[in-house]
Parts: structure tokens; C-alpha cells; sequence
């Protein structure tokens, strides 16, 4: 697998460094990656890797995901939306969908034809799910959708959205549903892309649901009520992968950040030369080392099935803290040039600090590690 | 002189309000602020008020000065370059330069007429003033200048560029003068305004002089190689000022936070309610008092001339980094909306990180106060 | 009053000097200072400087007080619970105790013949002074005393202990009351001095009350209940105590390792030519320097009766960190030596840790802090 | 080979419950363990677990010794060092003594009749070893040697030392040898165990070495100056004995302090209801997770021989760090109790602090790992 894994990797490395970095820059003045981004990379097979060739995926797994997270950000990407794409909406539809909904969708997102998006978050909710308010009311074999979204990733080129929704709007938990909802459905509309502080080229969007209507065939999954539980069984996953993008910043940071204190002169010498230069990179080559290693026995974990709850909410809430303070390090190093959007380095600071926050605050992450922490016997 | 002072204070916040807060996010769109912002705020005598009147300003001290830059953060603007404008350049002109200097640019200067900046970092260097290669060779009446400069805080809108050059290409410090450069002389062009990942309204830029011929008159003060003393003796006032700054962001943001945690629901109570935010914001009370204190030891110091350069040093490094904690703790509060660049508290956030790192790194800060630390008896 | 306090700061000095830091380790193999000590320090007028002369005190205010405690940190010295004694014990007294109380406990107390201590945490309640155990029920004219107290600084010297009591047990706060114990009452007892893992020359005590039995004239003040509201008005001063020893004691650790830096040899060269030496102790002294800041400003304020509860928690929790941290900082670059108790810093390490736990933890610190955050408006 | 360390573990539990716990305090009161204690463990097999058979030991590795170090840190004991013993002094002489040397003392130390230490750091050199300045002159078929040791682990009860010494004083790291010094030599003198903040229990003492005469062939190894080389090589195994007993401690700290927050009650309800409590041991769980699993990782590189010197570094630095602040925090949820000796949180705290500096400080570890990272491409 090892040798497979390889060849995945120089081929994502090629992809990224023709197709993407040379118009990072662009992405970020557009909000967001060119359409036609999608349809090359499923084109290249980079799109839907972990699922199975008989749905038109790559017939991989997590793995071989986890490879092409790295290599987007070592190419110095946080635009494209492509590991919530793969790594988590076509991989709740390959868990949950029916034999229908999988055969339908999955194919034209592996293939870019479709770019999927999921939405939980709304204005009035952040980490708590339960209170979700949109709400599917069956209307014969239809559910009529309303409600709004906010913070969803993807959210201005989506063409299908996996929509959180209450079937129940009486239960809390218990009447929580996924629907399947196409973007050219009438009633469902886009903001604009929001301003962020960073990730700034990637489409983050409010959405709006307005008498929203698809048929009931579009249930993730058999039965109503089962949301919360799906949630809760593929947010491992999705924790995961905020850790592996952080962990690969990092090693991106780390290394173009060597490049600059070599390179660089002050006061008569590298800046290499200075003894504050060498212990912030040698507490950075260790911060970055340790969480390699933990990262990488989760993904061990995950790939056996066997990464619970807290144990990823603690590699999440380790590496988005510690990408943010090695990214915080090394744009000090780099003077007024890390404060330039152009420097990597610069926009890597920005980027990772959304990490602290989604899919589940650093608080949150507490919350959940501090619930599953073993009674003193 | 209290009275005096809130006086002030209330035109300043009502002039802010008026014609800065509605139009923050225009700025930051347009990379500048608009060019009669000066006017009006010339009109209204809020540029140059530590600038004795008979040269057209206000004739207040340091205390006016910060009573500005408080307000204009409490207004959470941080595009308007008025502090150095008046803070800085101005105070230069009125330390060292000619009477016939003063007389020409103060009036002008604090009409906003004319726009000032104050260009000393280069590509090449970066808190190292004592290796500028930008150089001011006499020819007969005049200076002829070559060189770049990088960095330069209202570098798109300045009228006029107080450029720091060798002199003498062959002396290190004994080389450095300051020389006044007008921007419409033939051979002085300016980059555009740099992509920074804050402070987005503020017209940052890089400049460059070609051939660049000013009459020798236009050298600040009487004589050559003077300018390294200049700097060293200015540089107390400038660190003060971001301080000040700095301490107005804490006060800002943590008045925006108390009020964002006690209007927010989250898991069916106010935000407030979580012991998780009254200690953070108990953290942040604490730490925003501290250096409130601190920082007004440091303008009583600097009002009766007493603020030495370690001390300097201290306060900016202190406040510098206090505000930094301190955003990226409020800024965790709000969740998602943290990173939102319509929210104060994201843009404070990134605006802040530079504090760390113009006016002199945190790293040269240590130097600095280093140096001056008593050798044990 | 300037000179007034170097005399008093000459006089403080030298008795230091002489009678105490040559007995330091004494102190600590003995877990408590020689007895004598008090009287010494009564005869030449340290004890209870901030009570009136007509009670025998030295008519000074927390001014005065505060130059002793400083004095008594740079002397290496953390066994004498002096401070306790004046700044807590004799002012409680001095502020509620009856006419007859004052005259009778106050000269003693000021002589030295009566060490004076303040009783109240129990084993099962830390900072939670509501749920006190301990009981003083009035039979006749005489209260009848039973509980114990936990972690009583002066525990094992004391002669006459300030002790928290329920003197109704149906009540939280409103049946607190203090009682004055002398410790030769019978049915009153010690445990041996507590080992501690810094301190160690204080003489931290359990204390129990066996059916000890006292005249009702032991009430503090005229009415019973006032304990809640005596306790509330006194924290203040005694946090502010713990700040002024932890100031000083930064300062202390400062000047020593300044020595060591200069004085140690690693490398062929002296510990301070590292940068990291540098940067670090830039770092020491800018905290320092802030800290004394804060400080001076609440002793101002505590002069003038203005130190709010919240303020006094603010620089107790302030303090009690920095020092530590300071502390941390400066152990480290002593490397091996910095582990030895005959190290002043090492000790300070170790000793520094009880000031964010006693007086209130830092953690109640911040909840009283954030109890009086204005709500927003 | 699981099995097998499983059985090692249950009767390590066994032995230390049995024959250390209960010894404790007594210990720490002695400044040094039992005499006994090493012949004991002798007996049980728990001595020179690593070393073969062939020579008296238990035939295993380093995972056996690891089980060993944990054990010992669950047991709450700091004060023996059998890890120094095993891991490191017997260690040396497997690896680089004569068939003659690992015959004569192995088998005894093996039993524990003869305790053995390792002398490196001089009064006047700390982690620079290159400048020892004690020395071996050869004298006919004997060394003579003269210097003096500071900081010697077990130098209180060691029959035989491994000394660095140099045997040519005109070289530095060329210059360097280990000599084997049995304490019975005349000449050779321990001052007292010294008194330390923590660790209290261990016989850390000073070395002194008159004129002390021990035949050539008690040269570690077959030829003069190895020294250096041999320290360099057994360094990493030295560091990763530390992080072992960093990362046993933390989660014995853990269990602990678990126990105590579920167990004690403040302001009417348990003190883990507090969410304060819960984020902290969450924050708590993930560190000590973290650690263990890049320690974990650095286990089976070194059992493989691939445990590289700034790997090494790292996970010392890590580790030691790491424990440090878990110990503090766990320390603060205690309250007063966490200041006390008795409890094992206080005394781990005070213990721990060496670990940062002995082994190579915080500081030379990043030296070391500055020294090792890659260049730029």
C-alpha cells in the first residue's frame, strides 16, 4: 500500500503545483476556486478517493484521503473545499444513503459534475446541534424546508446540500434529520460569500431556505430522527481531517520558514545565525514532530475503525492549537514580510485559526474529552 | 486641563462616529481611507493637536494626542494613519527641522493638506536602521536620491516623505540623515498598496527613488548624520503610540465581547453563563487594567520628558503582545462570527499582529531593554 | 513622608540583615522561626506599624507596612509571618474590635509578647467560607467552641487566634462570626507544623477546638453575625499584602540572577552573552516593571481607602502569576544550582506557589472578578 | 512478548506497593532509601532487567526497564534511582567495558550489592562537558585522579562510580575518559546529600576525588578519550529514561487528581461539577495522550536502534515540559492540599522541575535540535 500511496502523492503533488498554487492568489481575490477546478481534479480521479470504484470513486480510503489533504496544503492551498467535498459529504452519503441516493450522487461527485456541501451551523446556533431550527415538514412525498444556514464551507458552488434539518421539530435530538437538497431546488438561495478574517478564498456562505421542497425520497438514510446519530458517528472523521490539514501546515510553515531565515540577512548575519531563531525552530521541529506522531497513530485508529469520539476530539483540539502557534512563531520570524498576504506564511496565520473553531470550538472539544474521562475508581 | 481633555474627547468621539465608523468597511475595501478624511479632520483641528499653534496646530501635548488614538479605536477604525501623521511625522519636523520647515509644512500638515509619512524600512532591512543602502548624494544645491523603502504606513496617500538615507554611504549610523521628500518630485513612484492580512484599510506601501533631486535645504535640520540620533530619540514617542493604541484595541474589543457573551445563546443560556467565559473574560479585565496602568505611568513619564527608551520598550512589548492575547481570547468567544470580517473583534484581531512587529520587533524590544539592564553590584 | 519611609526601609534593612537571613535555613530545618524573633521585632517597633501609637503601634499606615514586607522579601526571607500578623490579624482588631479589645490584644501584639493568627479554612472547605464547620454556641456568658481549622499560617506561634465560627449554625453568611481564642484556653490544640513543599519556615498549622470555651467579650466587635461582612472588608489588605510580597519578591529573584548570569561561565563564555539569557531577563524585568506598575497604583488607592474588592483580586491574581513565572524563568537559567534549596530563587520557586492558592485561588480571583464586569449597555 | 511485560508489570506493582510506597515519607526524610531497598529489588530480579543474563541480568530490554520506570512513578516514588543504575550505569559498562569490567560488576549490581552512579557535571560546568576539569594522570599502571562532582544521582549510597574525567587535559572532547572508581579508594570523598526543592528523597551529593589511585584497567574501555563518544552514545537512552518517567508521572498525576476533584466538595457540589475542573483535566487527558503516544513511538525506535539524538532531544524536552505543567495544574485544582508534602501532586510538582534541567536543560535541547534540522533546499 505503501508504494500506492506514494504514487497517489506525487501525482496530487503535480495536480496542485499545475492546477492550484499558481492561482491561489486569484482564488483569494475571487472568494472562491475556479468552478473548472472540480471537474479536473475528478478528471485526474482526486475527487471521492475513499469511495468505492463501483460509486466512481477511487476505491481507496482514509489514507489515501489523509495524502491529498497534505498535499494541498503543502502546495499552500486553504481554498478549495475538496476534503468536506470527499472526506465528509460524499462519505455520509456512502454511510447512510440508500442504494438510490449513492448511486445517484456519488458518481457526479467524483466526478466534479456535482460539488456537495453539508449544512448544520445556523445564525442562531453554533456547536449546539439540538437546537437546530430549519425544519422539514412532510407535505405528502414531499418535505417542505425552512429555515437558513450560515458558515457553510462550499456553500457558493455547492450544487447539492446536505442540509440539517428538524424532521420533529417538537424532539430535540430524536427529531433531527439529514436531507438531501439540490441548489437548483425553487426557494433555496445563497448569500454572498462572506469576509473572513482568513480561508478567504474559499465560499463560505450563508443559505436560505424558503418553502424549500424535495421529494421525501431525499431522507439521508431510511428514517427519520436518525440525524444526530449520523452526526455524531462521522464527526471523528471530520476532526480528523481538520488535523491532518493542520499538521501538513505546519510542516508547510516549518519548512518555508527555514527557507526565510537562511535566506534573510539582519544585523550583519542570517537570521538563522541568532540563538532566538534556532529555539523558536527547534520548539517548533518538536511541537510539529509530536503531533506527526500522535496524528498519525489516529489515523492508524481510524483506518482500523477504531478512532472514538474523544480520542479525535483530542488530536483536533491539540493540532489546531499548536498549527496556530507555530504558524504564530514563524510569521515573527518573518518580520513585516509575514504580515504580507503574499508570504504563505502570512496567510497560514489567518487560515488556521478558523481550525479553533469549527467543527467544534476548542471548548467543545474540552466538553466532549472531559465527558468520556474515566470515574476515579 | 481634565476638562480640557474630555472636551476633546467628546469631539473626537463624535467626529469619529460621524465620519469614520460608517464608512470602516469602505476603507478596508479601497485599501485606503478616503483622501478628505484628512481635510475634514483638519477642519476640525483634530491633526497636528500637539503642534504648537503659531505653526497652525493644536497646541496640546502627548495627552491630546492620545486622547485621539484612544477614540479612534473605541470607533474600531484602524485605517486612518493620523497618528503618524502627527504622532510622528509632524513631531519630527518640530524636533529638529528648520524654522523655515516648520513654517512651511506644520500648517499645511495639520489642514491635511498635505499628507505625511515617515519612510525608514527597506526590502533589504528590517529593524536594522544602521545598514539602510537608500542614499541621498549631494550635488551642488540639492540631494540626488536612489533607493527603495518598504512598508510605509500612509505610503499611497503621503504628500510628503520624510526618507530616511545615508548621507554618507560609508559610515554606518554617523552616515543616516532624514530628508524631506514632497511626492510629486519627478522620480519618486510608489508601489501599490500592499495585501496585508490586517490593517487592510491603511495605505501601506512600498516607494522608490529614482534620481530623486531636492534641494539640500530639504535635509531635517541643520546638518548631516544627524538622522540616527533623530530616530533614537523619536523612537519612545512612536513605541508609545502604538501602546496607546494597543491598550484603546483591549478596551475596545473587551467592551464588544461583554456584549456579544450576554446577548448570545448557546445550549439554552447566555454565553455568560459559562464559567469558561467569566474567566476568560475576568483573564482579560485583569490584563486590560494592568496595562492600562502601565501605560499611563508611561504618559505621565512622557509628559514631563521623562520616558527613557528601555521603558519605551517595555511598554510597547507589554501592550503589544497583551492586546494580541487578548483578541485571540474574544475573538474564541464569539465562534464563528470571530472570524467574520464585518465583526470588530476578527479585524482587531489580525490588525494587532503587527503591533508585534513595526515600531521594532518584540525580539528588539528585548534587545533593547537588555541593554540597558543594571549589571549587578 | 518620602523620608520618613527610607528611614523606615534603612532600619527594616539592616534588622533583616542582621536577624534574619543569617537564620534562614534555621527556620526551615525547624519549620518555624525562633520565637524571639517577634520580640526582637517588637523592641524596635516592626510589629503592628500601621496601628495608632495609643495602642502602641507605630502610628504608620499600609505605606509603611509595605516597605517591611518589601524588606523582608529581599532578604531572602518567607518564614515570618509578620505581615500576617500586623496586616491582618492586629488590623482586624483595629477595625471592629471593641475599645477594651484593642487596648488589651493591640501593645501585645505590637511588643511581640502575643504572636497573633487568623483561622479560617477547615479540612472541607477551601475558599468557600460560607460552609465554615466550626461553632461557637453561647452558653451563658461564655461561647463553647468546637471544629478545626486547617492550613493556619502563624498556626504553631500563635497565642492568640482570630477564629471563623458559625455562631449560628442555621445560617450561611449571616451566621459568621469571629471569635478571639487565646491559645492557652483549654480544649484548644495544635497539630504539628505542616510539611509543605515551599514555606517551609513557616509554621502552617492544624488547629482544633475541643469544647473551648470563651467569654462572649471575645466576640469581634458588638454583634454577632458580622463575621461575612468583617471577612469581605478585610480581603482587600490581604491581597494586597500577597501582591507587595510577591513584587518584592520578583525583584529579589531579579537582582540574584543578574549576579548568576553575569558571574556563571558555560561555554566559554558568561551565561548573560546568550541571547536567550538576554531575552529572558528582558522579559523578567518588563514584567517586573508592569507588575510595580499595578501595584504602586493599588497601594495608592488603598491609601486613599479606594481599593474596590475587584481591583485587589485583579492585582493578587496578577502578581501571585507573574511572580511565579518569574520565578520559573530565573530557576531555569541557574540550571542545576536553581534546584538547590541554598539558592534563594530555588526557594522562591517553590514558595511563590502558595500565593495563587491562599488568600483565595487564583480561580476565585477571577470568579469575583468577573462578578463585578459591568454589563453591557 | 506482551504477556511477559504484562508479568513484569504485576510484579513490579507488586514490590513497589509493598516495599516502597509505605517508605515513602521516610525517604524523603532521610534524603536517601533504604540501603536495602537495592538489595531487595536485587533479589526480585528488578535490577539490570536489561542487561543479559550472561552477566546476572534479567535478559530483557529496554521495554522491560520502561515497565520498571512507570511502575516506580505509580507507586509515587522519586527518591530511588534504580533507572540510573540500570538504564545508565550499567549500561555504559555493557556497552563499552572489558569482558573483565562487565564480569566483575555487573553480577553485583545486578544483585544489589554494589549501587552504582555516573559523575559528569562539575561545580563549574553544567551541560558543557567538553571543560571538565577533573582529571586522570596516568602514573605507571594507575590513574591518579583529582576534581571534585556536583549533582551525582545515588552519590550518597554508590560503591562504584563511572567518572568523567579528562585523561588528557590538553583536549577538550578528545581529551575525555570514563574511569571506574569504586568509593572505598582512598582518597575519594562524598560531601552531604544536598538539599533540593524536590527529589528529596534521592542521594544527590557532591564528589570529591584527592589524589584517588585506581589501576588502568579501570578505564571504561580499551583506549583513552572514548569519553566523549561514549556520552554522546548513551545520551538518548539517558533522555528517554526521563520521558518516561515524565509521561508515568503524568498520568499517575492524572489518576490522582481525578480522584480528588470527584472526591472533594466546594460551594455544595463536588469540585469536578466545575467546568473550570473539567476543561483543565480535559486539556489534562490530551497532553498526557499526546505524550504518550510520541514517547510510545520513541520506544520502539529506540528497541529497533533507530532513537537518533534529536529525536531523543525531543522527546525530553517534550516530556519534561509537558509534566511540568500538568503537574501544576493538577496541583492548583487541589487547593491547599496541593501545597502539602504528603500529597503526591505537590511533591510530583517540586520533583519534576529537575527534569527540564538535568540530562541536558530545556535549552541545550534545542542547541541540539536547532544543530540537526535540515537546511533549506
Amino acid at each position: 500500500m505503501d508504494t500506492e500511496l506514494d504514487d497517489l502523492r506525487d501525482m496530487a503533488k503535480t495536480f496542485f503545483e499545475k492546477e492550484v498554487t499558481p492561482n491561489v492568489m486569484r482564488y483569494i481575490e475571487n472568494k472562491q476556486v475556479d468552478r473548472d477546478l472540480w471537474n479536473k481534479a475528478g478528471d485526474q480521479g482526486l475527487l471521492c478517493i475513499d469511495v468505492p470504484e463501483e460509486y466512481g470513486g477511487g476505491g481507496g480510503n482514509f489514507a489515501h484521503e489523509a495524502v491529498l489533504i497534505e498535499e494541498q496544503a503543502y502546495a499552500g492551498d486553504s481554498s478549495w473545499g475538496a476534503s468536506l467535498h470527499t472526506g465528509i459529504v460524499a462519505h455520509y452519503l456512502l454511510a447512510y444513503g440508500t442504494e438510490e441516493q449513492k448511486t445517484y450522487w456519488l458518481p457526479k461527485m467524483a466526478s466534479g459534475e456535482v460539488v456537495g456541501a453539508i449544512a448544520m451551523t445556523e445564525p442562531g446556533t453554533g456547536s449546539d446541534l439540538q437546537s437546530v431550527k430549519a425544519r422539514a415538514i412532510r407535505d405528502g412525498d414531499e418535505y417542505v424546508i425552512n429555515g437558513s444556514k450560515i458558515f457553510i464551507t462550499n456553500g457558493g458552488q455547492a450544487d447539492m446540500v446536505l442540509t440539517v434539518v428538524k424532521t420533529n421539530p417538537e424532539e430535540a435530538a430524536a427529531g433531527i434529520s439529514l436531507v438531501i437538497v439540490p441548489t437548483d431546488t425553487p426557494g433555496f438561495a445563497r448569500g454572498k460569500n462572506l469576509n473572513k478574517i482568513g480561508m478567504k478564498g474559499q465560499d463560505t456562505s450563508e443559505l436560505f431556505y424558503d418553502n424549500v421542497r424535495v421529494p421525501v425520497s431525499n431522507l439521508l438514510g431510511a428514517e427519520e430522527g436518525q440525524g444526530f446519530v449520523q452526526l455524531m458517528h462521522q464527526l471523528p472523521q471530520e476532526r480528523l481531517i481538520v488535523a491532518v490539514s493542520n499538521v501538513a501546515a505546519m510542516e508547510a510553515i516549518f519548512e518555508e520558514t527555514m527557507r526565510y531565515v537562511h535566506g534573510r540577512q539582519a544585523f550583519g548575519r542570517s537570521i538563522w545565525g541568532f540563538q532566538n531563531t534556532k529555539h523558536r525552530m527547534a520548539e517548533v521541529a518538536t511541537d510539529m514532530r509530536v503531533a506527526r506522531s500522535f496524528l498519525d497513530e489516529c489515523i492508524g485508529l481510524h483506518l482500523k475503525g477504531e478512532l472514538d469520539i474523544p480520542t479525535a476530539a483530542m488530536v483536533k483540539l491539540h493540532c489546531s492549537e499548536k498549527a496556530q502557534q507555530i504558524a504564530d512563531k514563524c510569521l515573527q520570524l518573518h518580520g513585516g514580510y509575514g504580515y504580507m498576504e503574499e508570504y504563505p506564511v502570512a496567510r497560514a496565520w489567518a487560515d488556521l485559526r478558523v481550525s479553533q473553531i469549527y467543527a467544534g470550538t476548542s471548548e467543545i472539544m474540552k466538553e466532549i474529552i472531559s465527558r468520556t474521562l474515566p470515574a476515579p475508581s
